[in-house]
């Protein structure tokens, strides 16, 4: 990794790392309970890819990153819940993630159901608390913005995929894409949309952005579905064959291996044209593009 | 009931009704499995109680009721996701709702817990979306309102106070006023603000019709657990004498009926109070008051 952007990654999940834990609102107005059941979840660690994504686009495009960190840590909470109800065991049923047991397991069924539902809920009270000194501009961005992740997060975007998830069984390479875009590639899209549109970029360059970090969106995927077949559990911090084991279709099972690094290399070479366009392709926005296909966890 | 009144009640539920329906995103973007499963449980019918409440205070003060009308759909979204969630085997578990079956019943937990997601989600995402011909003032108020909503849903409000609920088992008085300000009160309270602001009241105006919502939900906690021990099933359309049966604290086990009747009454009187100060003691809100403590459902 190229030792700029290797410093550039560290800056940004410092500055994501603080401001998440200023995010939730915690005791006394959160029951103590259910503060320490959201922090388990959201302190885990993980990559902060999605949040590093939206202060990333806004950095790109000219623009304020700081007016772009509420968004960026909405959706990392949004991203958060959404690992907390998929491992339930009326979903996936997993009990590690991040090499701890999964919050359901320390906490209890019920009270991993409402830290998500309160983690989806602080996400948009995150969103809508208007920035000291913001103008009617920044208060018109942010609507727009929450309505931006609300469409990538809900019933037509993560949710939805999720539910097309819980619902097939065998399907075809097609409908793994179509699934996928929704479960993965909505929230990770509108990481970068919300970024572009807080750093002020025109429509135009928000659209480029949007085409950019889909093509990141279905790499990320592709990837996943590769180190789900060839990682270690320790290496990925969850149970590894998972996906395989159950029957789910994934990119390796359809395609095999080389093929499915192949598409994840050609989605970087779709997303590199698409910056292009925008003259955004020197950004840094590449590097995370790289990164997400060079990962190994 | 006032004939008049219940004409007010009749109209406003139907411009709801109208408006939730238009409110889901629904197929192709939404895969069907899941737009039914949310549609269940949206169109069970209810009282539509909070958002009658929002749109009874934007017209209270004398604002532009279709104005309120997204805010009102988006709370009553809100409402039947956390009841969907409550059912859940994992907190409540209750098998009958609004003399159905719950939704986990019908559809499976999974699914149950994904559509509790996506109508939590598309709350937010309704509020968002700028009205045609909306003005900055309208942007700037409908930001404002859905961190209210997302407040008072949030862990801060009804999660907050739903994992207090799971979490106590003997409380007293003052613990237990203070568990249902949160589970119930805060969204009823946020259901009549967001009215309030969305029909363009001064702050002044909002806090009055705040302190009286504030009392509404209050009374509406109190009757709602006279009714758990006094009603029926069939009437209640859910199981009746439950929370009781639990050991779950109630008014009545504390203080019992003919008092907690009495705390009911006075609870309105306050509201009628704060409504005098804003000279709206005239305007449809105290039937809406009256109405919560007379049903019997």
């Amino acid at each position: 990794m190229d030792p700029s952007f290797s410093e550039y990654l560290q800056a940004r999940r410092a500055e994501i790392e603080a401001a998440l834990a200023a995010a939730l609102p915690g005791p006394p107005d959160c029951p103590p309970v259910l503060d320490q059941a959201m922090r388990y979840s959201v302190t885990a660690g993980g990559k902060r890819l999605r949040p590093i994504l939206c202060l990333a686009a806004a950095d790109a495009v000219g623009g304020d990153r700081s007016a772009a960190l509420p968004a960026a840590c909405a959706i990392e909470l949004i991203h958060t819940y959404s690992l907390i109800h998929d491992d339930l065991p009326a979903m996936d049923d997993d009990t590690m993630r991040r090499g701890r047991p999964t919050l359901h397991v320390v906490a209890g069924e019920g009270m991993a159901i409402l830290a998500g539902d309160g983690l989806l809920t602080e996400a948009f009270a995150l969103l809508a608390r208007v920035p000291a000194g913001g103008d009617s501009r920044t208060a018109a961005r942010a609507l727009r913005v929450a309505g931006v992740i609300a469409r990538a997060a809900g019933a037509t975007g993560m949710v939805g995929g999720q539910a097309l998830d819980l619902a097939s069984a065998d399907i075809d390479g097609e409908a793994l894409r179509r699934m996928h875009s929704k479960k993965t590639g909505a929230l990770i899209r509108a990481s970068a949309v919300a970024g572009a549109i807080m750093g002020g970029a025109p429509d135009a360059i928000v659209d480029r952005v949007d085409a950019a970090a889909g093509e990141f969106g279905l790499a990320f995927q592709i990837v996943d579905d590769i180190l789900d077949v060839e990682g270690q559990s320790a290496q990925l911090g969850k149970t590894a064959g998972k996906d395989a084991a159950a029957g789910k279709p994934t990119y390796p099972a359809l395609y095999g291996i080389p093929a499915a690094r192949t598409m994840a290399e050609e989605c970087l070479q779709r997303a590199q044209s698409a910056l292009e366009d925008a003259n955004l392709a020197n950004s840094q926005l590449m590097n995370i593009g790289r990164w997400i296909v060079k990962r190994s966890n």
